[in-house]
């Protein structure tokens, strides 16, 4: 199921649940998912790595459906299944149609079409668009 | 500066012609970009691609500077620079201001990092993340 | 189970046996893993490729856990998921530990964050490290 | 140069310089590489990715020179110009040796080419590598 | 199965049963694979994508085989289980052999394999390469 | 230039020597590109890319040509600009047309597009396209 196994809740150190407590206070749910239980064998990285993804996921100047979508969107690209499943699952719940679902898959469809085409005719990159600093 | 040269507007026959002034028309500006005139070789894929790309990033369920962060997104982690270097500039034309940009990158990067966290450890999809049918 | 199905050991022809006798020696097991059973059906790409990972895998300047690290770590990136729960096992059988694993994974995940955070941002590569043949 | 330009020292707030500060300190140097003036601009994220860097590249269970490996062998995979550029370098600066890179860089070939023959093949994985939890 | 389901051909709109006619009477076939029916949910891309599809896979310049063995190898290189499965399948039934799956195989190995040492070795383009539009 | 720099044929070794003239005598040219002058620095490795290169890319039941094509479409796929810069002109030089280009192109770029569309669907395998070994 997961290369270490999984760390339960009841069998987790005092650390671990400090950061399982607050993904599900975060979350407003009583499940933890697969990813954080196997991730809880180095209790370290699943605290930054937890801590990185609450701040970053969360409101900012763009909303969180947005950035769930860009999440999908690169899971995608890059054939993560298991991402592909849990972040569609959470952008459903931050309010995802159908149709949004539909665009935001079309979209990178096009971008992965689009990026081979251009490089596939080795084409250089416009004056008006070279990044200048 | 590409694999079979760029085509420009006074060279191009007049089905090509038709797409470029859309494309301006669509984009309100008098330019061309570099991607288009290369893809102007193969008419029928410059029509087609056009058409695809102007009616996906179009205004639907999701806002227009939704669809060009997706696409930067996916751009970024394709490793496409005429696309991140094209795409961004949309971006910021529609509207992604500095901290938008951070935050979209951040998500980026994010993702990138859990998509392998979740294959090295190779955690296996949560029952109700499953899709069903 | 694979796109032409196994050989196994019985079924050989000699010039296969001669490549699985090799493998089990040198891995000092009784058993083929799936992978070569599959490519034997191309019985001279068999050979090269298992020549290959034999002289590339074994020791030398770098340690053959490390050269296994690697190895996992490319996988990973590349979302292979049997190669990396075979070489993640072949890492362990050369001495991995769970500390090694969790360090090597996080590096793995770094990498691939910085590489798109690189990206979106359109850095220019520093003089200093610049190829200079 | 970058998307936003790059924030050099003389230039940076006092949260951007104390970033600085310690990557100089660290790493023995008093240049600030593109990659940091260019996320500088994010002062957040820069002080979180270059702690992430620094405490994740540092000695621990695995050698800070494997690490490098490990860094370029993924920047290798995903083609990323700049980071196999930079940590090239870095890798050298720890104790890379040429014949060290010739075996590290053929074994980020290997894997890269084991990695689409096993997916070509649909090889199915073996019974005593399924993770186990 | 699939995120939105599959739309089997007795509960299809009439716009969405247009497509499914002559995806079966295009492929000669009457079965429609999953992916059309987990696609159908969002009707336009649907007709598109098959038209899309179906025009760039027929004859023209190159052999319909040709345009197979190109898209199973590009389905290797970005490990789609899915793709390679149906995309293999559909070679063999255009009369791709054992030894042509061979030999597309190891071409796609050994593209993926001089990718990485291309990018390792950090080889500039020959100036009787570099494109001149 | 590249990592190591270029080692021309007047600085080669004899063994190195032996591999650029069979280089020259087979690809029926006087030059060597900067891929086999970089990766000369490691010999061993020199003398068996070229031998694979040249066995895998020779005739067999794939045309020349047929195999040029795939190595492009996957270093498309890659984005590798060196290998799309060098393996488009090898694709020229054996009879690549520029309608065979924009085929192969278009194909490409329908796979990449094509094969994200299925992960964002999660679509499950057809049970006729499940690999029985």
């Amino acid at each position: 199921m997961s290369t270490l196994g999984f760390i339960e809740y009841e069998d987790a150190s005092p650390e671990v649940r400090a950061v399982y407590d607050d993904i599900m206070a975060t979350r407003k749910t009583d499940k933890i998912t697969n990813f954080w239980k196997a991730l809880a064998h180095d209790p370290v990285r699943l605290k930054r790595m937890w801590e990185e993804t609450r701040d970053i996921m969360s409101a900012g100047s763009l909303d969180p459906l947005v950035k769930e979508l860009i999440y999908v969107a690169v899971s995608i690209s890059n054939q993560c299944d298991y991402c592909i499943a849990a972040h569609t699952a959470s952008a459903r719940k931050k309010g995802m149609t159908d149709a949004m679902f539909h665009e935001m898959l079309a979209t990178v469809g096009l971008a992965n079409e689009n990026n081979r085409l251009v490089a596939g005719l080795q084409v250089e990159i416009d004056e008006q668009f070279r990044a200048i600093g």
